[in-house]
């Protein structure tokens, strides 16, 4: 077994430098070694589709690369392949990651087979479903959709229309799609290879309907011709991600054994009744729903491999390229050294390692929610808001990233030899599905509401009411994971302030408390005072709509602060450390210049110090600039993965 | 003859609504009348190419697409045809802009033919050249590529390595790429359809160099092989533009006949000696460059026909699509009811309109300088600066506005049936070529602060120097176009900023003005500065690169608001000039919104006033939503034109 801190091959044959290997190991942090052995056993020969593909093309070399990945131990792993067998929740999302180093549609093809359609089988399944289908998924002899979200409801999947209706006459269930509507769509696997579903609908028995349940229903025959009843479509042409086949599903009253319902949280005895181990049915549907957050842990780890790809492009390319004679510097300038460019992909590269950080912490918490560790329902709630937002910020962090380092290369990143504009389409999605990111930061709102509620109702009684603000605002801060050592931090300069410096760790903490928490206590009296408002429930709360996602997003940029402030901690190298606390302070200052206009209005910071803010970020990004190399291979994606010719060009010059 | 204000067949097929219709006329401004004209006669009936075509599928479908359409008028339209035939810049912009309403494709190549190497043959050539290939160039007989760009050099034309070296023994240049850093790229018509080119390089007379200079160069022969010396490459897959064959081109000591030259402005005479009507080396290099203006007003134009037409599937979409039963909606609320999906769309709507008058404004100085009538140096110089900046705001609004669109649209929006993803891959580039936006927005402010200097230095002998920055500023202002309506109205205030309600027009004048003045003073001390400290020049002036970037939008956002305000004094309708008055309000405060720190920092704005713009955002979110479908129709894309799928089922529906 190779060590943490031993060097495999791959890693020789890249030829690190030692702070690069060093930042290496802190970023990949706790999975340091899991994610070296990924790397070093990846099959890295045909990582990259030709983007040329058309989209029959795409689809079978991405079926045949996901194949091929699967005989080499980066197929279904994390999935149990039968019943009995355990499952990984780590090794799933450390696949899911490695994966996304290389061509997207496999990665996420493969996401919709084992982790979307294999999930559902292993964990809304029972011993039975197990037996029966796990061995063909993991294997990819059935080859399957999820076939969860309709043309009439995107995101709002407690509406969704299919219906499924248990016939005690035959002991089956009819599965109907009764409107245009309830068509399912955009099902990765339903236009071409799949031939079974995993179909969410509402469960009718005996007349009565008891909410969303999921069954397998076979689709299509050996010959790939659609089922009796059974109407696929082929949703074509997309933005991206070709080779993955998208496609529409439509039941006319397909009858199917009711042994074929997932039934571990609800289904119908052998007498013909509905039974279910959860009574409240909406507490039931957010179970099943709950099972489904390892898409979401791993869709943000792979919005963040994409970021990093990207700037790991434009970051060599930018120190290799030279642009305009200068005064000392007659064979032009390097684009790194214009500090325009600094600006736009530094503050960049500090945030794809504070995500990094941040995705190493949901990761730990994934696994010990759905690994053999005990843990409570806090701990799976807490999971489930931390994955929707994390989620929503590092894919859309991707995007605007890859724009940004397509538009740093030039003509250059546009060309598709060159990788970005490809990476820019397929990773275009990701802040749509698995939830669309708008709608996941109401959910993070949401869940930080209900526990500030919680402890209000619990504390309110007690005592002042400023005092009692405070300590709600603690309580949530640490039930939702912010991290006792912000706090900490935060309280050492809480009554002088604007006496620290703008790298003062502590003053980040404190800043990033206070727009998390002044935030969340002004939403939720505005809530209130909706309630109390009458007239029209909707148009209150509507109002409330950005301030929702403000909320989200100054809780989740706590939370991610937090995560890197516990990693330099953990970081013995004296350089390293250095390096990272000043990449840290990049992405604080960052995201507090980002709000900046908050923090005064608030009377959080004067404008004398915002203005300085700017300065502050030149500098860092000037301290920064000697150490552009091992930041870039810190972010752990080796050269020669990256597939541009750019950078190929950049390192034979 | 049409009158502006009558009705076209083709918008009585649109059926707009009578808002729609006025608010189209006003957005037409003074070219209300010839829009309306070019919507009317052009062929929309194979409007937008097949996303699915590979590269030899697009090329062929684009260049037979723009064949047919110069059969139908819509091909060289204001290109001079023979010599002494009259150029007409404002057909070119007008032919162009409509181009953009269909694929982008088609549009850049016809910009390549007839905007960039007809324009090159047009103002960089004389008598002989225009009789010897207007007519075939217009005719699209020769086919030809802008060679300016080269490998080494994106930006930086003045150091482009091409050589034109004269040989007095042949009468010949002689054309050579001494590097391969001197290979031609990115160049339009080089991979396949070009015979000939338009090549800039260093013109070497008698061992002494003279600056760039274009050459005509045969480059294919009528098979289509590369003529001797001559080694073209195809760049092959683009992030988009695939019916764009943009290929590389090197030359091996080409010999080309002396008057092959475009020697309206430099050339070498029958004697064999170089002879040029500028003296001055600099102004000769920027004086050609400046005839190529034009291509910078179309693709700004474009970018805002490009974001138009994603704005108005987006919009349609959300007046369609119902999401979420709520209160009072059990059947679901329509998208474009939230709050938060408003905020998303309508300031970009309002957006599109102040661009849309800023176009307008840049055409009018276009025809001015290009046209028949008189104009100074100083127009010309003026003209290059508003087309630098207002095609850097014009395509990073389009891209990052076609991105929102595209997720306002969810999973519908990744499918390319709804167009969304090809006019964002499409539309990518525009960022980059016509000049790289950060470099134009460089050339912005470059502009401005030559004009600072020169009054600053008429002025600065002869008074006190607060009074003189002040009458400095607006000298700069005038001068540079920001217009008299604005200063009138923002000395109203001037005084009194704070007594005025958040929509005053004359606050947001005070409030534009303030910012594109106060940053331009200030950066003009740090030049000074900089130019004392001595050390290292160029990290003097490096430190200045944010400080610059911001100048020139502070200058471009007062250009726009001076254009909208304009366009509302010109528009008699009272509805229209109301809704008009909300959406001029809605840029304004968004515009403001965005740098409210900047406004805080420098005491313009208190921080209760601040907190109260978002308010006042949303409230005009909720005004102008009820006439949602009159803005979407204003922006005059015909519905039947944008080819997404989701329109026309929300129109069916």
């Amino acid at each position: 077994m190779t060590l943490t801190d031993e060097t495999t091959a791959l890693e020789r044959e890249e030829r690190l430098t030692t702070l690069g290997a060093s930042l290496r190991r802190a970023l990949g942090g706790p999975y340091a070694h899991e994610r070296a052995e990924a790397r070093s056993a990846f099959p890295s020969d045909d990582l990259l589709m030709d983007p040329s593909l058309d989209v029959e093309q795409a689809r079978r070399w991405t079926l045949e690369r996901l194949r091929h990945l699967g005989e080499v131990g980066f197929g279904s792993a994390g999935v149990p392949e039968h019943a009995g067998a355990v499952a990984d929740p780590l090794a799933a999302v450390m696949t899911f990651e490695t994966l996304a180093h290389g061509d997207l549609s496999v990665t996420i093809k493969s996401g919709v087979q084992f982790g979307l359609f294999g999930g559902a089988v292993a964990n809304l399944g029972t011993e039975w479903h197990h037996n029966e289908f796990l061995p063909g998924i993991t294997q990819m002899t059935i080859l399957g959709g999820f076939a969860m979200t309709e043309l009439g409801h995107g995101s709002d999947v407690a509406s969704i229309e299919t219906e499924i209706t248990y016939d005690p006459a035959t002991d089956e269930f009819d599965v109907h799609s009764a409107t245009p509507g309830a068509t399912k769509a955009y099902i990765g696997n339903a236009a071409k290879d799949g031939s079974m579903a995993a179909v969410f609908g509402q469960l009718v028995v005996d007349g009565k309907r008891h909410g969303v349940h999921t069954i397998l229903v076979p689709i299509r025959d050996e010959q790939g011709r659609d089922l009796p009843g059974v109407t696929t479509g082929d949703q074509g042409h997309k933005g991206g991600l070709l080779g993955v086949d998208n496609g529409t599903i439509r039941f006319d009253h397909v009858r199917v054994p009711r042994r074929m319902l997932l039934n571990k949280y609800g289904g119908v005895n052998e007498q013909g009744v509905y039974e279910s181990s959860i009574e409240d049915p909406n507490r039931r549907f957010f179970t099943m729903l709950g099972t489904l957050v390892r898409g979401r842990v791993c869709i943000s780890a792979a919005g963040g491999i994409g970021a990093r790809r990207a700037l790991s492009i434009a970051m060599r390319y930018g120190l290799s390229r030279r642009q305009f004679p200068a005064a000392g510097r007659p064979e032009g300038v390097l684009l790194m050294d214009y500090l325009v460019h600094q600006r736009r992909l530094l503050p960049r590269v500090a945030r794809a390692y504070a995500l990094g950080f941040a995705q190493n912490e949901l990761t730990q918490a994934l696994v010990k929610v759905q690994g053999t560790a005990e843990h409570t329902e806090l701990d799976q709630r807490e999971l489930e808001t931390r994955a929707a937002g994390l989620k929503a910020m590092s894919t859309w962090f991707a995007n605007e990233t890859v724009q940004e380092a397509r538009e740093a290369c030039g003509g250059a990143g546009y060309l598709s030899e060159n990788q970005l504009t490809k990476l820019r389409s397929d990773i275009d999605i990701f802040a749509t599905f698995e939830g669309d990111n708008t709608v996941l930061m109401q959910l993070v709102t949401k869940g930080l509401l209900t526990h500030y509620a919680q402890a209000w109702s619990a504390l309110g009684r007690s005592g002042v009411v400023q005092e009692t603000t405070r300590v709600v605002g603690e309580t949530v801060l640490e039930k939702t994971g912010a991290g006792l050592a912000l706090e900490r931090l935060a309280a050492q300069v809480r009554r002088t302030p604007e006496e620290t410096t703008l790298v003062d760790r502590a003053w980040h903490a404190l800043m990033f408390e206070e727009r998390a928490q002044h935030s969340l206590e002004s939403l939720a009296r505005r809530m209130r005072a909706a309630k109390k408002s009458g007239t029209d429930g909707f148009e209150s709360f509507n109002r409330l709509g950005p301030h929702v996602q403000f909320v989200a997003r100054a809780h989740m940029e706590q939370l991610i602060l937090g995560a890197f402030v516990e990693a330099i901690d953990c970081t013995d190298d004296a350089e390293t450390r250095d390096v990272l606390e000043r990449v840290c302070s990049l992405y604080a200052l960052d995201s507090i210049a980002r709000d900046r206009a908050w923090f005064m209005e608030h009377h959080r910071i004067t404008s004398g110090r915002s203005k300085a803010i700017g300065d502050q970020i030149d500098a860092l990004c000037r301290e920064l600039r000697p150490h552009a190399l091992p930041l870039v291979e810190g972010m752990g994606i080796p050269a020669s993965w990256l597939g541009a010719a750019i950078v190929n060009d950049a390192d034979a010059a």
